[in-house]
């Protein structure tokens, strides 16, 4: 490598090296706006860390930076680490995106997105769309106006949004998988609603304490393998896992004092999301490449944990013992089987995170339509209640009663929009790579000793160690050896569901 | 005020405003790394706040802001507003403090402080003071070299530092108050130590749940008229109070599963600070004059809380019934009368927190006497254990059996010296303006019916409107009429312990 590509690579390290300092800061200030912070100050700290982000935006406009991540970027054979072919590439892919963005536009946008999480915050507590939507529709407006800006960019609309968050992900894609997804989940719906089968669930909304789910969710973490010398968890009012730096993964749940379930797969959930923030290569760190390239994946592995594992027979038997004594009283007449059932019923209901993992799909599909509809379509943002209520009613046959149980579940359109359909297309990855990790060795059995050692180290190695490196497309190749197919999860919901409901 | 001066006065606001978002971001960190920044990640976390805190650090030495503040000093009179005034001498005398220092060397002290509180708490943890000593040592050399690099220095050393968190406090003053303080207080001890009077404690030690004390600290808070809608509680391993923003002051605590008297007075220390916090003139904010005179005036306050009112007959009759319903099976067969004695009760104890109104001040002066040896005299810091239990054995009769119960008790060392004595003052402030208060209101039937409404609106028209404003001596004179004596507060212990052990 010559001597002027070194000193230009060693200026983009120092830089963003400063720029990942503010960042941080801005990712701590937003984890405490999200689980303590008052309500009365949000505004201020948003001001603080909007404030700091254009601090490291400003960083990547100067001239020098310019220059040398673009001469990294044409150059880049000459580099000799593949990981700064990466970032390279990474660099310039960025730079197309935010050429025609100024700080003050950077900083105006940080604004608005940041006046719609205090206000949607007030509007689910007080159940009154009306509060979001002024703060909504600006949210949308500068989501359009940061894609014109774009200097390269997809025809459709909504495809650059899809691309940020799966890279080569389009609404193609997407309406392909869906529409295989719907001919065969209606039919399996139908047959459970039609089904003898009644599974028990009285005790699912027995009372239990905040202590007790506490509890529980410290268990579930440390059985997961989850490291508290390098992560914490706590409360917030939308369960998320914030990656703070290299030795520091946040979780956060949601206690319900009748739904002790809920609090179960939300722990799991995001613990799968710590896992793999915990375990990926420090190489990725050090050459700046944590900017994920398929948050897909990211979910396919909180999905994993979630479902895969969280809801399989093997880890029932597994944490049965621990769920009896801690939650005692709620669980003082239910065999294992009938947990087993309970937390595998299928029933379409309002609430996304709450959904069970057939009907889990409709629940996004609703959600790309809508956002669809946003943003290619400029549908009219106050109408969003209705146009919600409406697909409820055609996918799963039921209306929310009010727009906390509707609209206003998700905290996701604070920040924009693209990011759900990344949650379906992870369950679609994991069934892939289940298959792969069924066939050299069994994951039930290792589940059932809990054995995460060697599930962890399988993902690790397998799974996490490419995500930051390679497209969608490539990384799912190298875990499986196949091709993209939706085919997987839909044999595994099959069969599962066929044997819990008999059909 | 001529436009020249208009123009500066606007340029520092701006510089200001952005200090202080700098300032905000630091405050938030260190929060987070005090309540639930995992282990591992403290060093890191850290790093960040002093690359902000240089930042905010650099803007104070810039050619202009330098020209613009110092003109400001010199041109004071020609100021509209009296609070610019104030603004233009505390930039002054910061300049002062600052002027010989690099930006380089700021980010070095910082660091030395990270390290001193990461390797604190680990050494806290294992009781162990070798694994702090390292770092103690640095933090002292660093103290001393910010005296060196003054301007403007007073001859004794230790003196600088008193006089930065106690404007105008000498050693010179607080040997003679201290001195008093033993001839009046040892004797008093004595008597105690001799009486017949056996006052009940067994159920002070009895077993409570986090979540009896997360309940009753709620209740506390909310008695004494703090605003959720403005701050928050959690728990850390040293209890503090944090003023984060202009609406968000947060508190912590901590809970032992067998000392609930301990999160009780915690809880109404940091929330008698936090009242001041929430409560202190917005003007103060506009123009940037809310860094504390005096920090004796805001131990008076926590302290007033505290001791005054938390420790009161009146105020143990107002939450007895409380105390008695959350606590219920500790305080199973407790009167009235012996919850108020056992939190009055006088016993040398080695835990500065936990220590009863008489022996507190001993604490302070051990604090204050090692302190002065190692600036003063250059004590050897490996040394520190045995000085430490040497000074228990002599004032107090005891010895720590570990490090944790002695000289690593506090987390005050891993940021400075000088604050300590400010605890001992606070006591002697609020016993002046308590007695001023009493003539004009009867303050005990205020507090029997819980009316802190009336209280606060006193505290906040009289203490903390000028705590920002005027100096220790200005400010105590100006509430009560009085030069500072240590009188009162002597004879109001007197007269409580003669009372209550009946001498």
């Amino acid at each position: 490598m010559k001597q002027d590509l070194r000193e230009k690579l060693s200026f983009i390290a120092q830089t963003l090296r400063e720029i990942e300092s503010y960042q941080h800061a801005c990712r701590v200030l937003n984890f405490d706006e999200e689980t303590i912070c008052p309500e009365r100050a949000m505004g201020a700290q948003g001001e603080v860390r909007a404030f700091l982000s254009n601090k490291a935006f400003k960083l990547t406009k100067e001239a020098r930076f310019i220059e040398s991540s673009e001469a990294l970027f044409i150059r880049k054979d000459e580099l000799d680490d593949p990981l700064d072919r990466i970032l390279a590439e990474d660099l310039h892919r960025s730079f197309l995106k935010t050429k025609n963005v100024t700080p003050a536009m950077d900083h105006e946008f940080s604004l608005v997105y940041n006046d719609a999480f205090v206000d949607w915050l007030n509007a689910k507590q007080k159940s009154d769309f009306a509060i979001f939507s002024p703060s909504l529709k600006k949210v949308r407006d500068v989501e359009l106006k940061k894609i014109s800006l774009r200097e390269s960019k997809l025809p459709d609309a909504y495809d650059n949004l899809l691309d940020d968050y799966e890279r080569g992900m389009t609404t193609r894609d997407l309406d392909a998988i869906f529409s295989t997804c719907r001919g065969r989940l209606v039919p399996i719906l139908h047959k459970i609603q039609n089904s003898k089968k009644r599974i028990r669930t009285d005790f699912l909304t027995r009372s239990v304490t905040d202590e007790q789910q506490r509890e529980m969710s410290k268990y579930l973490l440390e059985t997961m393998g989850f490291d508290f010398r390098r992560g914490a968890f706590t409360v917030s009012e939308h369960p998320f896992t914030e990656g703070l730096g290299r030795d520091d993964v946040r979780v956060t749940t949601h206690y319900y004092p009748n739904m002790f379930c809920s609090s179960i797969y939300s722990i799991i959930h995001e613990g799968g999301h710590a896992l793999f923030e915990m375990y990926q290569p420090g190489d990725d760190w050090d050459h700046f490449i944590n900017n994920d390239k398929t948050m897909g994946m990211h979910e396919s592995v909180s999905r994993f944990y979630e479902n895969r594992v969280g809801r399989s027979k093997a880890f029932i038997h597994l944490i049965y013992p621990s769920v009896k004594k801690i939650f005692s009283e709620a669980m003082r007449d239910v065999s294992e089987n009938e947990l087993y059932e309970a937390v595998n019923v299928v029933t379409p209901s309002l609430v996304r995170i709450e959904a069970d993992e057939l009907t889990y799909t409709f629940h996004i599909i609703i959600r790309y339509e809508l956002e669809k509809m946003m943003v290619n379509d400029h549908a009219e943002i106050s109408s969003l209640p209705e146009l919600w209520a409406e697909k409820y009613e055609e996918y799963l046959g039921i209306r929310p009663q009010n727009d906390t149980e509707g609209v206003l579940q998700d905290i996701h359109w604070t920040s924009g929009f693209g990011y759900f359909t990344t949650y379906a297309l992870g369950n679609m990855y994991n069934a892939m790579y289940y298959k792969t990790m069924s066939e050299e060795f069994d994951v039930e059995a290792a589940i059932a000793k809990g054995n995460f050692a060697r599930i962890n180290g399988w993902m690790k190695d397998r799974v996490w160690k490419n995500a930051n490196r390679l497209t969608p497309k490539e990384w799912l190749r190298d875990i499986t050896g196949d091709d993209f197919s939706v085919e997987p999860f839909l044999d595994y919901l099959e069969k599962k569901y066929t044997e819990i409901y008999e059909l």
